[in-house]
Parts: structure tokens; C-alpha cells; sequence
């Protein structure tokens, strides 16, 4: 029987990454994934932004197979274990701290959507409003409640139902520059008869990952936060695919001086690919009565031990954090550099979250194809996946990241021929 | 500091069973969980319904620490994986194929209410209709879609907005038997002046586990089968508790012989904790469009690996089938034996997820309480908390069941006194 | 050009009764309408149920052309004017004090649905809940807000989007007497679990005009107060058809002695046809805004002033009411009659809202063609149009009443034959 | 008693113009109402826009008398009747066919929220989508439809529940012409990752009769139907307010050369304040079954001889047209000078639905006071009422006219005192 026949015959329609990619994938260590027939991937997707340290550190392998082979409890919901105390404190010692951040943890299920849905429901809940506001090209979760602040047309109609309660707002530049800043969203919230009602909390991501890599200005999330200040409006930062130092800080937020009233993390979090989730909340606003979220995989203690040991391991100084600023810095610089030899092609993103908008919306998708056949795996992103995304692992080396951007490179090179001006 | 400071300290309020039981969980193995002061608990709770194979089978752990070990990829979104691969060929020829069932499965995302809402969806999309019902007391999770279909007040609360688009049926025996099954419904679905929208589905529990172990006769499953088929109503059959061998079959419907459209797994799956859940999709329904419904977390290929070895191990022939159902039988003569004493207690449930209802609906919380006391971890369901819940790991021996049921009985008589009328 | 040529030329197809009645109606005077050609038919129409006390009734058409004959205003939306005045002091004089009820009155827009939406919306207001329960087979109208808590199916799917926060329970006999009354809804209310949020009100009408003339049992309607109370639910009775006395007292349920919190009026209360609605609210719930429900036709003088003379002319002592009583006997005992000759034919209805629900569904639709073929205009109820529904002017002569019930035996004896066992 | 007493005591809290004008309105003539006390008060109100021909016009009052007195039916739903057939000859004659317009006529109830609930419902049928888009300050209705794509914020929050499957677009100038015509509206219509689904209709009046008297520039309503019919969306005019020669010709969109594809009438329909709605629909698009959308008061024949009366003596030839078009000017003209006294009043609207907007936001609402006071009813529009709105009958006379300026430059010198720069 082929390699891949079981999944033909017996998957689900709905998978996707495995069309581009058809492939049977083995191994994995650092940037580098691994097929059963030995031919070796450079990553730039790093699982979707979940391998923030790379495959299969073995600074983490280790004690997580300590962790196992101890005969420590695995599963727990919300009760207390070792592990989580665990990770509490190094995410209060290594994270929290250091930033002067005070936030509850609430441990809302092990997927980015547990955590926004459980941030919803809480600032529904604190203020005892009922509306939401998200952006344009926003991604937070295919649930339903996540659901209904997401952009894409074609998830939201898998719904089946209407999404309700929600209103979406223009993201920063959203507009081309051409308006001011928040004209819509500030002239909607001051004016009582906008038919917009005014908002338990607005959501938002600080680079659109999933919707085409815009990146808000610092100033923008400044003054969106001032906004939602002025009009008694949580602010919900969705850090699920930005955070946990893909854009060189740990929250992508902080660049900006914003701070959050709610934070949602997931992906990255335990470093292994062992799935976590984490919902911050300004400490006033935890007014949740006990049990009125859960969920069976809150307390997965792999996860705990991985995620403690990634903090303790990366975060404990600066160093990981200017070597991910100065590969950031690299990437840009490359992406640039391809980005110059195709008029109107535009760099987006920040961090280790960055691609190149082509402005024929099919290159991305035919370069990223190619891309795969040259070596690497590089995703796109946007409505019509009309942008090619890098996003590597923030391990990645110096050298890995050039190769990657040398395949990119020839990869569109032979996709869109030269296009420089003579 | 205390050895649970840091919880009381940066833990969100709503954690909810540590409160119950106030230790911090060190080890766990089979049906036994040891405290950090190595107090050891037997276990009536087995992690909500999760370690039905009892904790850190040996079995499993080996595989599992095998795969970290070489180097094998963790995460992998809907990519294919050799782990992926054998899961399904596990799944076909274990679970499947013996059954003669015919479904194509889908990975929603690793946790319950993944499940429950992309059948949700589904079941919308299919059918271009947008209702849906669910039954009273029903549990399927806390993410918006799931928590419309939720019967329990506070849960649904939590929301913040109205829960729409479904409506509650009379759950089997949930009118004391004095009306005829499916009455209501029958009606409502026949009336065309009923008010009750033509539903794309009807999801169900078999046994409510949350509800309070109410179990659905077969007789009556069969009926509702019938009745969706009569209507071209879906049905859907969330296993996601009751599923995996809890009531002594894999799929708790197999003693009805209905045999549902679409089915959702999740906690027992990976068999060790991990978090992972399945959609199961009769193949004519399998119109999603690629990425329709996605999720980060669909590719854990650590559960993955213990999910086929737990397969392999428990499902290749009916040896542990025919111990769940001999555990399963004596647990509940011990629970009659117990509700004997007490007029007007019954015995809810079935197969190893059984319990005993009190008159006096403050009894199965002070119970609860009074067997940890004495080394027991055993919970509550219901509404008012007023069934106390056996839920053994499914490879409990009958010398640490019946341990178990003398706690209990030994707790009811402290809390409730011999009631016994002389 | 034909009579008819430009309503099918220009008019929508949404027209319904001309299309039964395929004439053009040109004078009506008490129980007879004729049409241009000079054909006279009886009416058991009644407009709807407008037309209580007869058509063009000389005692309403003087002061009505008194009225517009002396300059006084005929629109005045929520001022004060001298019509209203003398309307509101008519509506307290012979309708409140007499029956010792004590209510705000609304001017919610001159029809039904105004006022059942102004109903929903102030019980909303008041108890800050979101959901409605109302019965089977209810109609309430066809805004988006009382469509939501209408029964049927076709009208249902009208709305073009899911109607929310509503459920629908069983009405009186709904489960055809084999379950206790308020099983299921005493269930749902009682029970955490059920899954049916906590209504801010419950809306009934009495007798269902439109959903098949089931009549409610004074001792359910008591009951479901009591309910209401128990529950801190506020009941709305919906009064737009059966109220004004078709049931043989102004309100309709005056024969339960219920009192409810709000009161739906429309229809008949201007007395000639002329549109006009009201809501009755208990004092203490008035807590509108000012202009929080407004709408344009809220004062139109012409109806206050047939509304007015109706009153006093009709309600100033018991002689109308007993008269309509003894109508409705003599109606009742007709239709048994008629009934008595089809096995299994069933009399429904109350008062002068009555008819005959034959087991063939198709016959009532025959025997209402028929009857209109021998000059009776005689409608239709229910969600399979299965009811033949008799609803003359409360005015109407027992002679005539004879005639129409003698038109209905001879065309039921035309489309059924005799059906008397020999 | 006092002459207001009965209001103070029986009627609801929810009133409001009387509170303003706190007088007792008696007869009524062209453009002048007269209190009981024989005061008399020039009308700068119109019933709300009702009162277009003015009050009691001889050449309708006679033949509505003449109809009453002939003993005509009054109430007849949707069955055919002389007097209904005249109004639609009428109504084809003198608007549709010399305007070129070819619509199917539904008389959907009578009043405005009955005909825009009938466009939104039948636009969601008609397209199968769920959406619909409406504008800042729009005002279309107190039911429940209606009400989901009105803006202000009072008023919404009167419903009492989350007003779903609509969104709000920018007004003309509402971003005071800094940000392009459309530019957010044509954004997340090409974007299908924008957040907002793609609606069934948008809905829009041209001149924003409640919202502020914001008046949409000919050119920007093209805009508008060009994008409608570049994305297939319906476009719904609700004309409620400003058609029926209101702004100077008999549709307010006559002026802009577009042509709606559902047009909602009512108000000014029947010329004399007798209830009445219309709703236009092209023909393709009805697609209605029998009985659909429905109503009770559908067949209000006074209405319908008024109404054909007001078309035959206003709308035969221009002279009214060019008359009222005349007026227009004059008023503009007045309400310039007056606003020329007043640094950044601005003057809005359009026609004979003009005023001023005064940048201290209290100010018109006492000039109206104070005009009314003076012998003048004018009323304010607005989320703030921040606009003095002028809304005379069409037939009021330039001395009129003039005089009724006066007062409200009188009241507003009064109020604000002589604000112009020395």
C-alpha cells in the first residue's frame, strides 16, 4: 500500500497542509523536517508558528522524557501538580515579572480558541455588554465564538449560521493611509446613533498572521488603547501566533508600551508542540465563578514541563531574544531584497513573521509551491493567499535563514522570470 | 512558601476541582494518584473520563518515550506523519472495521468541543438548515457553538450573549416515564405549526455524563434513529465521555445498534492523557472544503502513538471488552448494594460511568468530600451536583473497585447516618 | 378592462384571500359584504376579526363623519388630543374600572404587531432577561420580534434569518391530554439543566385564531399564571384576535379570572376597521423611556372616535355581552350539529371564534370554497389550513347565524357526502 | 379635571411629543393645528411628515366622507375592493408610469416598520443571504427588523436583545468628506477577508429624516447603486420619511436618477393621516408565496380614497411639484439667513425636510421651545438632537413660510442671543 493511501481513503476532505506537501513526514530536529524517504525540509513554517524553539529541542526532550519516565501524573484538568506549579512560577519569574505585567492565568483549554473564546465570554461577562468589536482580515479561531471575529469569508460561512454580536473595524492602514487612523472606529463609538453598540472589548492581533502579515504600527495599538481607555472598552490582545517572541519579544506587544487587559496565548507556549493554551487577565477582571469555563485538557502537564523549561531556558535573559531581533533583522533585509526585484512587491510583518506581497495573487501560492519543491516549506497567507510567509523557528541559524531566503529567491525568480527594469 | 501559594496567588478564580481536593498531584499509576506528601489516592474520577486505561500505562509509556526519543516529529497540523498513518490504520482495523462501520474521520482540533463543534458546522453545511437540537441536561463543551447545545444555567450564562439557534428536547425518562418517549418531539417535528424549526441535527449523549448519568435505553435510541432518519434529521452521537470502552463497548451506542452520521471522540482517545479528539463523518457527508474547519493543534502525533498502542493493546480482540463489563457489573451491584440503604437513592448509569442519585440533593457533594477524606478521588454530576459519580480507570482491578465502594459506603453512612429502617 | 385586471397586473403575489374570494367587494353593511355585480355574501370573516361588531355600524358612522365633517385633527402621534381623550376615559370608564383592572395603556402603532412587539420588548427591559417562551401553533405577527414567537413553519421561514431567543412549549392539549398539563414546561423551568434560559415572559393567546382555534382550559390559564409567578415570569396574553369580545367578555380571559402583566390589542378596537392597537401594562412595569418605542400612526383620531362611541355604546352595561354569549351558544351548538355527521370532526374554538377541525385536512378548505359559493364567507385556521373557521360580527342575528351555519351544513354535505353510519 | 389629566394617569410613560407640547389639539386646517383653547400653532411638524397636502384638505375630506356616508366597506385585508383597484389605477397613472417605474405593489400593513420589515425579509428570501447593510443615523423602524438597522443607540437598546445579521456602513459625509465616498464600504465588499458578509440588501434613505437631516448628494447614491449592482446586493430606499413629494418630487430618489430595487412608502400615502404603506418591488423580485408576509390592516379603504384623491388633485400634472420645489428654495433660503447669524450652524437636509444644525448641541432643542412658545410647532432631529428640522406641509403658503421663519429666527435670538461678529 502507497505511504499515503490511508489518508485518501479514510481522512477527512477538510485536511490541507498535507495537499501542498504530500509527503509523509518522519523526523524532525530544529529547522529541519525530515520525509519517510529521507529528504529533508528546510522549515520556514515551524508548525504554523507552534515550533517558536524548533523541533525537538533536546533542552527540552529531556526532561520531558524525564518527566515520563518518572511516573508523574500526565493529565490533571485544574488540580494542582508539581509540573504546573512549576510553570506558574517560572512564568511569573521569567515572563511576568521582568515586564512588570500583572496578570491571573487562566488555563482555558490547550488551543488558541479556548483561550479567545474564554476571553469573550469574560469581558461579555465583566462588563455586562454584549458586543464585540474585531478587524478587518483578523483570524482567531474556528469555533464558533472565535468564529464570529474572524475575517475569512469562506470560514465564516462554514459556520452555517450567522455570526452575531460582533462588528469588524478597518486595522491599521486597512484604509491605505488615505483616512485617518481610527476615523471609522473612533466617529462609530462617539456617535450614539452610529448603530454600532458600544463594545464589551475589541480584539486584536498585532500581525495578522493568518490574514495576509499586516503589522499595526506601535502607535496604532497605542492609541487604540487609548480609545478603548476613553470609552471604558477592554482591550483583548490575541497573541497566539505573534507572542512568545516571534516578533522579538516575548508578547508582540510590547514594542508598542501597550498593556493589555487580556492576553491570549497558545501555539508556542510549550515549546514542543504539546498543546497549552494560557488566558491573561488584568487581575480585577477575574471575576469568573469557579468552573464557568473549563475544559478536559486544562491541565496537560507535558506541556507544563516542556513550557517551563523553554522559559527557564530562553527567556531567563536577553540573549535569545537579541539573537531572535538580529535574525528578524536578516529576514527582513532578504525579503527585501526579492521584494526589489518585482515592482509593487511589498514586504509585510514583523519579526520572525514576515513575507512579500506579489501583486499577482497567485505568485505567492506558485513560489511557495516551488519553494517546496527546492527544499523548503513556506506557507501564504491573506484572503487569497496572495502573501508568501516566513516563519521559521527563532533558533533558526543565520545560515539556515539565507538558504531559506535563496530558495524563496530562485523559487520566485523561476515562477514570475526576472522582472527588473532593464 | 507553601506548595500552593503560587496557585492562590496567579490562578485565575475559576478553577474549580482543586478546590475539592486542595493537594498538589505528584505520580499517578493505574487507578492510584499519589500527593506530593505521598498521600495516595484511589481513583473514581480517572482525569473526567480521560484515563480510561488507567494512568501511565506502562504499555503506552514505552511507545510514547520510544517516539520522543528518535527523533520523530510532535506536531504536525494535518500534515501526514508515520504516527498519524498508523493511528488510522489502528483505528480502521480495531475499531472500524470489526464494527462494520463506515466513516471517514476527521482531526478537529485536540479537544471535545473541537469535535462537537465542527459536527456543528457540518451538520449545518450539509444540510443548508440551521437549527439543531439537544437534549435537556446535555454537556458538549464551552466553546460558543458547544455551549448553545449545553443545558447547564450557569455554564450557559458564562456566554454573555444569548445562545441561539437550537432547542432543547425532553431527554429519555427526563418526564418521569409518565409521558410517551419522544411525545414532545415526535410532535414538534410533525406539527408544521410547532414553531421549532426543521433541524439540520439532533447531537445526543448516550449517557449524560455532566447531567447526571442519565442513560438513554436503547429502545429509546433506536427510536430517535429512527425519527431523524423519518425527517432527514442528522444524528449526532457526542461520545466524546461516554465513548472509547467507558460503558463497555468502544462507542457507548453499539448496545442500541443505531448507528449515528456523525460521532465525536476526544478524552480517552490518545489513552494517556494527551489531548486529542476525532470527528467521525459518514462519507457522504464529508463535504468540507479544504481548511474549512482547521486548528492547530490537529497534528499531535505524541497522542497519536499512544492512541494506536492503546488500540492495539485493548481493541485487538474482546479480553479487555469482557473485564470492562464484568468491572462494570460489579460496580454496580456495589452501588445498589449502597443506594439499598438509603430510601429513595438510585443508581444512574451505565458501564463504568455510574453513580448514585440522593433524595437530599446536598448528599453526593458531602460524600465526595467525606471519600477524599478517606483516599478516594470520586466527583459529582448533575445540576444541583446531587449524583455521586463512579468513573474508575477502565482497567481497575475488582480487589481496588471494591475498595473504592467500601469508602463510599463507609462516606455515605458518616454523612447521611444508617438509614436503614430497622 | 376586467374588474380584477390591474390587481394582477400590478398588485404582489403575496395577495392571499382574493384569491379564494375572486370578486371586488363594494358595500357591507352589519353581517353582509357585497360585491360590485351586486352579489350579497354573509360573513363569517369578520375582517379578520376586525369587524366585531358589524360593518359600517350606524351608531360608529356618525361620530366618525361628525368628526372629520368638523375640522378636528385626525393625526396627532402621541399628543394629546381631544378623541384620545374621551377614548381613554371610554377605556377606563367601561373597561377598566367595571373588571377592577389597573393598567398603563400604550399606543405601541396602529397593528397587532406593534403591540406584541412593544409587549417583548418592555419585558425585556424591565427583567433584563433576553428569551420568550411561547406556544405551538402560536401567531403573533409578522415584524422580525413577534414573528419569532409565531408557530408557523411557512410564515417562519418568511424571516430570512434565524428567529432567536424564543422557545416554543406545548399549549393546552398540545400532547393531546396524555401528559400532565405544564409537564414539559414545569420541567424546563425548574431544572438548571434544561437547557431553556430563564424567559423574561411567556406570550399566549387564549384561543389560537390563526393555529387551529385550540381554546385553553381556564384551569391551564390559571396555572401558567401561577407558573409566571413562581418564576418571577412576566404573561403576556395576546388579546389582538380573541379580545374585544369575541370570546363573550371584553378581554378574553375574564372566564379564567387571570390577570396578566401585559395585554395585546388591536383588531376590533376602533369598531369600524379603522387601524389601532394598544398595550395594557401593569403599572409598576411602565418603565419606557420616553420615545424608547415610538412609531407614526400611534394617534389616529378617527379610531379614537369610533373606538370611543363602540365603547359606550356596546360596554356600558352586560346586554351586548349576553347577547354575544347567546350567540355563541346557538354557534356552538350549530357547529356540534353539523360535526355530529362526520366521524371523528371535531368542534374547536370559543365564543365567536369557532369551527369545525375535520380528519381529512384537505376539507375544510373545500367546504370553505363551497360555502363561499353559496354566499358565506367562511375562512380557514390552523397550520394545514384543517379547521373551518366560523368567526361572524359579534352583531350578527341569530337568523343569520342560522343561515350561515345551514350554508356550511349543505356545502360540508356537497364536498364530504353523507358520512352517517346508516 | 384638568384637561390632561387621563394622560398623567393612564397613559404609559413611553409618550413623548406631548411632553413638549403640552397642549390639547383640537381641529386642525392646511398648515395650522388649534389647541382647545382655541390657540393656534402654525406647523412646522406636518404629523411627522404625514401631513403633506396639510390638514383636512376639502378635496380629500369630501370624498372620504362621501365614501363613509355610501356605506363603502372599510376593512377588507387583501381582497379586492373599487376603492383599492382606483388607488392602484392611480397610483400606476400619476407615479409609476410617467416616472417609468415598473414595480409589483404590496400593501404590507400600514404603517412605515410594516413595509421595511417586508424588504428586508423579502430581499433575504429573494438572495438566500442573511446580511444587510445599513448607514450611520438611519432610522427605519421600532419592530424588531426594523429596529436591527436603525443606529440609535437609545432605540436599540429598547429591544431588549442583541440586534443581529446587520452592519453599519458610513453616511454620506459621515467621515466629513476626509476619507473617500465609499472607500469602507467598497473595501470590505472587495475584501473576502474583511469581516462583513455579503449581504442580501443595503438599505438607505436619502435624506436621514430622524438621523439629523443628513441629505445623500445625487451622486453618491449612483455610487451607491453602482456598487449594489457591481456585487449583485439589492438596494432598498426606504422612503418613508422623505418620499411622497416631500423633498420636491414624488420619490426623493428622483432627483439622483437611480432606481431602487424595493422601495418602502408610507406616512404621506394617504394624504389625510389615515394609516397606509406601500411596498414596491421590482418585478423579478417577487418572488413572494401567498400569504407570506401578512397583516391585518392591509385593507384600509379610507386610505385608499384619500390616497387616490391626493394623487388625482396633486400629482396630474407639475404645478404641485413646481410649487412645493418653490417652497423648497424659500425655506433654504430662510434657514441660511438664519443660520448665517451663527457661526458654524450649518443648514442640512434637502426639499421641504430642512433645518439647522447649531454646533451647541442644547440649542435647537430650545429654540423649538421657545418657537413653540411663540406659536410654532418645529421639532429637532439627531442623535442629539442637535438639528432644529423644518417639516411644513407641501401646501403651506410662502406668507406662511415666511412667518413660521420668523419665529424659529426670533426663538433662536432668544435663545442663543445675537451671536453675529460686530
Amino acid at each position: 500500500m502507497p505511504q499515503t493511501t490511508i489518508f485518501d481513503e479514510l481522512e477527512s476532505q477538510v485536511r490541507s497542509y498535507c495537499r501542498n506537501w504530500p509527503v509523509v513526514l518522519a523526523t524532525a530536529a530544529g529547522s529541519v523536517v525530515t520525509d519517510e524517504n529521507g529528504t529533508e525540509y528546510l522549515d520556514f513554517f515551524a508548525g504554523a508558528g507552534v515550533m517558536n524553539y524548533g523541533h525537538n529541542h533536546p533542552d527540552l526532550t529531556e526532561p520531558l522524557i524525564d518527566y515520563l519516565r518518572s511516573g508523574a501524573i500526565v493529565h490533571s484538568l485544574d488540580m494542582h501538580t508539581a509540573a504546573k506549579r512549576e510553570f506558574l512560577e517560572s512564568f511569573r519569574e521569567y515572563v511576568l515579572t521582568p515586564r512588570d505585567l500583572d496578570y491571573r492565568v487562566m488555563f482555558p483549554g490547550p488551543t488558541g480558541t479556548n483561550s479567545v473564546e474564554s476571553a469573550l465570554k469574560l469581558a461579555r461577562k465583566v462588563t455586562g455588554r454584549q458586543h464585540i468589536l474585531s478587524f478587518t482580515n483578523a483570524f482567531h479561531g474556528m469555533t464558533l465564538g472565535s468564529l464570529s471575529v474572524t475575517g475569512n469569508a469562506m470560514k465564516r460561512q462554514g459556520a452555517g449560521v450567522p455570526l452575531t454580536n460582533t462588528s469588524t473595524m478597518p486595522y491599521d492602514q486597512y484604509l491605505s493611509g488615505v483616512a485617518d487612523d481610527f476615523q471609522w472606529l473612533e466617529r462609530v463609538l462617539a456617535d450614539s446613533g452610529s448603530g454600532v453598540d458600544l463594545p464589551a472589548a475589541i480584539i486584536v492581533e498585532t500581525v495578522q498572521g493568518e490574514g495576509g502579515l499586516n503589522a499595526a504600527r506601535p502607535e496604532w495599538l497605542r492609541a487604540l488603547q487609548d480609545l478603548c481607555r476613553r470609552y471604558d472598552i477592554l482591550l483583548i490582545v490575541d497573541d497566539v501566533q505573534a507572542g512568545v517572541g516571534r516578533t522579538g519579544t516575548y508578547f508582540s506587544f510590547e514594542e508598542s508600551g501597550i498593556v493589555p487587559d487580556i492576553v491570549c496565548l497558545s501555539k508556542a507556549l510549550s515549546g514542543y508542540g504539546l498543546p497549552m493554551a494560557l488566558t491573561l487577565i488584568r487581575p480585577d477582571l477575574d471575576q469568573w465563578e469557579p468552573g464557568e469555563h473549563n475544559g478536559t485538557f486544562r491541565g496537560h502537564n507535558p506541556a507544563f514541563v516542556t513550557g517551563a523549561a523553554a522559559l527557564k531556558r530562553f527567556w531567563a535573559d536577553d540573549t535569545f531574544q537579541n539573537e531572535v531581533q538580529a535574525r528578524a533583522a536578516e529576514l527582513r533585509e532578504g525579503l527585501e531584497k526579492i521584494a526589489s526585484g518585482y515592482p509593487d512587491a511589498v514586504v509585510k510583518g514583523r519579526g520572525l513573521l514576515a513575507g512579500i506581497e506579489f501583486p499577482d495573487k497567485a505568485a505567492a501560492t506558485r513560489i511557495a509551491a516551488e519553494s517546496f519543491r527546492r527544499g523548503l516549506l513556506v506557507e501564504t497567507s491573506g484572503p487569497d493567499s496572495e502573501v508568501l510567509k516566513a516563519m521559521p523557528p527563532l533558533t533558526i541559524t543565520s545560515q539556515e535563514l539565507q538558504r531559506g531566503l535563496g530558495i524563496i529567491a530562485d523559487a520566485a525568480a523561476e515562477v514570475l522570470g526576472d522582472q527588473t527594469v532593464a
